[in-house]
């Protein structure tokens, strides 16, 4: 008798599943059980279909060769039985059995299985705040939100939204209102940054000036406290600091994994509520597997397992599944976490973890800040693109790498060359040498990557100390009260003369790069000097010069004016 | 007293070298010796300054805040003191002295040393026929023939440019003067393909056509016999087959190491006449170091050294020569042959062995290709970008990456990451896993690198056989004495019916993709099936299902007709 295999939900994992195992083992008939009556749809591109870059829904449940993904065509094309809005209520693990029901009849079937896959995806959370459930306010959970939202703005409904979340769907969905639409958008975040945990705070700063200039307002470190409607409808989301009028509300605040069944079931199931696997997939029952973002997965840099909610994940998870289904051994080696996003005309991409994530960890992590040239500065398209390296000090570990610059995939080579550099548990010494493609239109000759694991090699052997950003920038508002701190700006004289002129010429101490050998005897060695370039590379450059020759009251400003323009400081 | 460090050579590695050390040794005094004019500049971005994207020399010579890296620069800002046209004539091992002599005055001078590093370079082959020594016969060396080139150019002179050699500068070149000059161009490359070595045919293929469609004239398997001139200018080039004219030529046949110094001061010179250095970039007399062009350096995935001439090298390597000078004892680890090139809307890249390569070093290698799309397929950007994987079959070990796509990073994103898993060893597993960051602006939700290291599982694990792509295009040629093949086309009706109402519909069998499971028994089991669609993917399912119900004569077109449309089949 053939091998029966079920496989309860039908987005991601569950197609891939039932795709490779089809191949892996043409004789087993594979059935895939789904709630919904759409299936495998590209829920990533959401934020795209809203902001009409792709003109219809479709598109996204469309293979690349323009067919639709949906019951036929898993019948015919994989040889894959789907059941649509089938909804499956419990596991009968000793009679290996699912209870299912039609939603549209409410008829039940118990459907034998000899390997069952849950692919049960995760649901948003929806934040216990009056007004949620008013009509207008929506999650980006499926196909059919998006479709509604889309809708609602066609038809002129929608003239300003609030987003609740400053995750990269909140921030998709901000720049699809505004770019193409042109309707307000407001983000709500009630940590103090944007992309909270996934990048550190000067990162999501760049970001959300870039969105500020595009026209998005950010609130940070404010919490929608409720939602206020009129006959039914949305009207204004309420936070402790302001009433913002609204016709339309995007709660993006993270989602958990769909684990009821599992739980139900008896298998193991973390105390967040994913379902506990092992490397091969396979959860606390061996003829069950679990793929997507139902599951813990272990990350590979803190061991730690927990919800990784990615498509991308989801497809390298639900091959591994019909691996093992097949009976080919193929092991999961963990998540690193990387993510890319674009913003209007830039992007901010990470892999790994954040220098205060890695710390929370436990870590003795540190970071560095460059701002280099994508390529050759010669080049006409070349652009600065801030890189941020967090690594360990006691193993030289690479733990993370950070990215922001202009949209386009520049950024997007740095993390994805660094995440596979991770997922080898690279060294930062291996990020000096990593062997990036060379050429003066595509890099420098010596890549920003490289030179970023140069400076964390420089950082770790004890030749490079900055000041803070965050204490910079602090600075730089309380001048009168910080005496003990000076700026020696190494930049060409007719850049560094306009903020010695605008901060006087003590606080503001301006010496060419090029002099500082003949002329560091001007320096104070009673001050804190804060050297200053536009990269930082110049910097720890004069640092060690000053050092050498005994003043070492100096601190580097990683990243230079760089980095504080794209925070935009107000008073550059 | 103060460590005296020599450095012979002040373009790439030796300036770097200089820089870094005298950051790690301050108190050191560094000596930086050219017998050229002009150091420290881009000499990768001499194309771009031919081609006039780079407007002014000087910009290749500047540092990315604008200063010129001459003499005063390193003396001022790095306190290193650089000597140009100074020839160095001889080492005295026993003395550690240096004989130099000045070009201008021709005096003589022997200058001591602690320690010493050559990094005196490379020089450009010339190919030993007639009239090689022509007027405006150009090797691309440096700044000077650079200057020499663009002046001619600029004063109207060159109307048509003959360049031997198909490798990178010899493409870079071209594209110069045909793009912004509107000059004829003809490439002439000696063995079968362009970049010989360093992609495989198809990968070159691609480029040829692609080059072809913008007006270079590309001749492979042709060798330059002579140059001829008139009053001592170059005239035309001749070869077995035909007569070229021409107003410039450029000699662009790959370069050997200036090693002469080394040669006669006894150090290990290997046969082909590189500096032999050891993972510290030590020569075989522990007070030299070298480093750049000029030494042998080992190839961590043939373990055999050799030259390997690129500037991007040349930083990393001088970075490792300083580490070692301070006392740092900084290994390198091996080069993996990382390179990109534009060659005007497109761009090719690889990392890695060929399989042509890998398989002339004794691995038991194979290779995929795919042709996947960038991005998300209903991102409004998106391309595909044919890649090609080479691995071994015993250890599935990752032996090289090869891409083609359009001008931008998105080839370069996979070939970093690719690098990337070189360097650290990986597997073929590694790149079905490698976490690429992925958005549906800048990724598919399985990258395109991903896909590639499961079609590559694929083959390993015998679910996947290839027709060669040669094989295929030959019995396209020749259909009417192959009649034991027929074609399989399952793309949309509306594009396969083209070719079989073309080639006749018994031997270009069409049934869509979606059909195949219903209408199989239709086709031949007398036959060989080629099956083609578009990217190679859908073919691969369809050969496994073909497989499953005993019609086991049959092959996969890899990359489908999306590569043999960029090899330029004009039957498409």
């Amino acid at each position: 008798m053939n091998q029966k295999i079920v496989i309860i939900g039908g987005v991601a994992a569950g197609p891939k599943t039932a795709a490779r195992v089809k191949r892996l083992l043409p004789g087993a008939e594979v059935l895939i059980i789904d709630q919904d009556s759409l299936i495998s749809y590209g829920g990533c591109g959401i934020p795209y279909y809203v902001s009409g870059e792709v003109s219809d829904e479709q598109e996204l449940r469309d293979t690349s060769f323009h067919m639709t993904r949906d019951e036929s065509f898993f019948a015919r094309a994989k040889g894959v039985t789907v059941r649509t809005r089938t909804r499956a209520l419990a596991i009968n693990r000793q009679a290996k059995t699912v209870l299912v029901q039609k939603l549209d009849d409410g008829s039940r079937e118990e459907i034998p299985y000899d390997q069952l896959v849950l692919a049960t995806g995760s649901r948003p959370n929806v934040l216990p705040i009056p007004g949620a459930d008013l009509d207008g306010v929506f999650t980006i959970s499926d196909l059919h939100q998006a479709i509604a939202i889309k809708d609602r703005i066609v038809r002129g409904e929608v003239k300003r939204a609030v987003i609740i979340g400053g995750g990269a769907i909140g921030i998709e969905m901000a720049e699809a209102f505004v770019d193409l639409w042109h309707m307000e958008a407001t983000i709500l975040e009630y940590m103090p940054q944007l992309l909270p945990r996934l990048v550190d705070w000067d990162f999501a700063g760049m970001l959300e000036y870039h969105l500020a200039a595009k026209g998005v307002v950010v609130h940070t470190n404010e919490a929608a406290t409720r939602i206020e409607g009129e006959k039914g409808k949305v009207k204004r989301v309420v936070t402790p600091r302001r009433s913002l009028e609204a016709d339309l509300v995007v709660m993006a605040v993270g989602v958990r994994a769909r684990s009821e069944l599992a739980t139900e079931a008896g298998l193991l199931v973390s105390p967040q509520g994913n379902i506990v696997v092992n490397e091969r997939m396979q959860t606390s029952d061996p003829n069950i597997y679990a793929a997507g973002d139902c599951i813990a997965v272990v990350n590979r840099l803190t061991g730690k397992s927990g919800i990784a909610p990615m498509g991308s994940l989801a497809n390298k998870e639900g091959r591994i599944v019909a691996d093992n289904l097949a009976g080919i051994p193929t092991r999961y080696r963990g998540w690193v976490g990387s993510f890319v996003l674009k913003a209007f005309d830039s992007c901010i991409g990470a892999t790994g973890l954040s220098l205060e994530a890695a710390r929370a960890e436990g870590f003795k992590a540190a970071a560095v800040t460059t701002a280099q040239s994508d390529r050759a500065h010669f080049f006409p398209t070349q652009s600065v693109i801030p890189l941020r390296l967090i690594f360990d000090l006691n193993s030289r570990r690479l733990l993370g790498v950070q990215g922001f610059g202009p949209m386009g995939d520049a950024v997007l080579a740095r993390i994805d060359a660094a995440a596979a550099l991770l997922q080898q548990d690279a060294t930062i010494d291996d990020v000096s040498q990593v062997e990036m493609a060379y050429a003066p239109p595509f890099a420098t000759a010596l890549d920003a990557l490289n030179a970023t694991g140069n400076v964390a090699d420089n950082l770790a052997a004890g030749r490079l100390r900055y000041v803070d950003t965050r204490d910079f920038l602090n600075w730089m508002e309380d001048f009168a009260n910080r005496p003990d701190w000076v700026a020696l700006d190494i930049r060409h004289p007719s850049e560094a003369e306009i903020l010695a002129a605008k901060f006087g010429a003590e606080k503001w101490r301006t010496i060419p790069y090029i002099e500082i050998r003949e002329r560091y005897r001007e320096l104070p060695d009673d001050k804190t000097m804060l050297i200053i370039c536009d990269a930082g590379t110049r910097s720890s450059e004069i640092q060690i010069f000053l050092d050498s020759v005994g003043l070492q009251n100096n601190l580097v400003l990683g990243g230079g004016l760089n980095l504080i323009r794209r925070l935009g400081a107000d008073w550059l």
